[in-house]
């Protein structure tokens, strides 16, 4: 049952005991309100511990520092970013049924939990968490700050996608206020990488082919490449985008080789080529600017395939080229 | 003389012909600020031009669209991000002694115009020009606010640098509610680079090398790598700050060959050491976090003369190591 801010911030000061849950594969969004609601909840002398299935990642370690496991008997679960049970991951999947309250902001919300607080419009579920402390008079500390800003600036690359909205700078500002330091935050969270990701970056900048009149990419990452260049499919999370940086590419594609002779395609479109239209044809899907699909076969088999696929939608015939 | 936003306001309102300078090598700012005044003036029903000695650049085309210059005797000039007459360049010289209004916001301003609205804590000059429209109860159309937006986004690095402020953020969101289209300047300004530029950088990831302990990274470009990889030093602009992007890296160094065997170096710092103390050993200066050197020599010379400078800022002996 969806529910409103006001009920939200009842719900939450009329109960004391809480396990939170975050995500698998957990962000800086879902580890960014599982601890930022832990604080608000702590501070307001209630019991809260933060729970995921998956370690969190090395770089959010400033976001609990200092944060240690209560003991308590807990009466209340809230989930926080999670849009599908799916996502609690097998450590949590025990809690399945059981989540009493979701705060998130994602259109395809499965609405899994008993009361639900589901923003499809907010840019992260910091910025819904936002609202809930705001309606609960909760001025947030430093630390809870920080969380907030960490969700709302990495889901929204930084105030950089299409997703950021007015109040995302609203606040970012009110937070900024609080005397966070956004530009140590921001220079962890986009500009230090490991020197794996750096690795993966190259292969893509080194590897790029151009290709239908200079309007589309091809890079290829090969097994044999990974374990050459010393780097695996974890540091090419998030880099499909790199694929349309060159000026005049309306559509760039990553090839990844998951295992031998299946490859991973993620299909980006700097224009207005619907993505998941081509990936849908190779049985695969996602949104217009972002799509995937998984092919077997020979790496140039599928490039080729994926290339006639893609040029009628720029107006181009393969085989005049 | 320094006058506030009213006086400035005043002014503005109460002069009909204006020249308005934007400096040399033009930035997204000083593009945003003078067309920004420009839309806003003549939409008040006065003359206004944009003034510049140099080409603006292509990508920020979309501010200037529809732009043509008027015929009119102009009686007042004004400056805009223009923190020194210097930087008016060659061809707008003659204006030196003759600019009535300078809206700034870099510290050093050198206090040239016989009348300023300097805010130095501002994060762009288009910051500063916001408030000034704001005072003239101007509301800005959609393209006054794209120019104000782009100035702001592109001088804070889209909202990640240190110079981000409060008002940035809130500024922003007024913006975004004036209708412009955000991401797609985000997507032009931050992840869309010539392919000449992609060279630039593949060249700065294929060839960091690391010392001291892991935690300095020196990368060379020779003319003869810009040669053999076809970019040149316009595409360097702006990368040093790869040189600190590995994790664990305290101090990144870029050292470009400007001409036979002498190199500029630029320097960034990703923690407490002060760059610029280790470049004035060099005769060069510059920030904290950011500062730069000319050397002449061998480039391997050179290599040891800054990481023997840098490694007791580290704590440590070089020759012990």
């Amino acid at each position: 049952m969806q529910i409103n801010l006001k009920e939200t911030a009842e719900f939450l000061k009329t109960h004391d005991n809480f396990y939170i849950l975050t995500h698998m594969n957990p962000d800086g969004d879902t580890i960014g309100a599982g601890f930022a609601l832990c604080y608000a909840l702590r501070g307001a002398g209630k019991n809260a511990n933060v729970l995921c299935s998956d370690e969190f990642p090395e770089r959010y370690g400033f976001l609990y520092r200092d944060y240690e496991p209560q003991k308590f008997s807990p009466d209340t679960v809230v989930a926080v970013d999670i849009a599908d049970e799916k996502l609690l991951g097998t450590p949590l999947a025990g809690y399945k049924g059981y989540v009493d309250l979701c705060i998130d902001h994602h259109i395809s919300n499965t609405g899994y939990a008993k009361k639900q607080l589901v923003y499809p419009e907010a840019s992260a579920a910091c910025e819904v968490l936002y609202r809930v402390l705001s309606e609960m008079d909760i001025v947030p500390d430093i630390l809870t700050a920080e969380c907030l800003y960490t969700g709302i600036a990495t889901d929204t690359g930084c105030f950089k996608y299409a997703n950021t909205t007015v109040l995302a700078h609203i606040i970012a500002a009110k937070l900024m206020d609080c005397g966070i330091d956004a530009e140590r935050i921001n220079r962890d969270m986009f500009d230090r990488k490991s020197k794996k990701r750096l690795a993966a970056e190259q292969h893509i900048l080194s590897n790029m082919e151009y290709y239908l009149d200079d309007k589309c990419t091809i890079t290829a990452v090969t097994l044999e490449d990974m374990e050459k260049e010393d780097f695996t499919g974890d540091e090419l999370e998030g880099t499909a985008g790199m694929t349309v940086q060159p000026e005049g590419i309306q559509v760039g594609i990553l090839i990844k080789e998951k295992e031998h002779g299946k490859f991973k395609i993620s299909m980006r479109s700097a224009s207005d080529i619907d993505v998941s239209a081509i990936c849908a044809k190779f049985g695969g899907g996602g949104h217009t600017k972002a799509a995937g699909c998984t092919i077997e076969g020979k790496l140039d088999d599928i490039k080729l395939q994926l290339l006639s696929a893609t040029a009628p939608t720029m107006g181009i015939d393969l085989w005049l080229a």
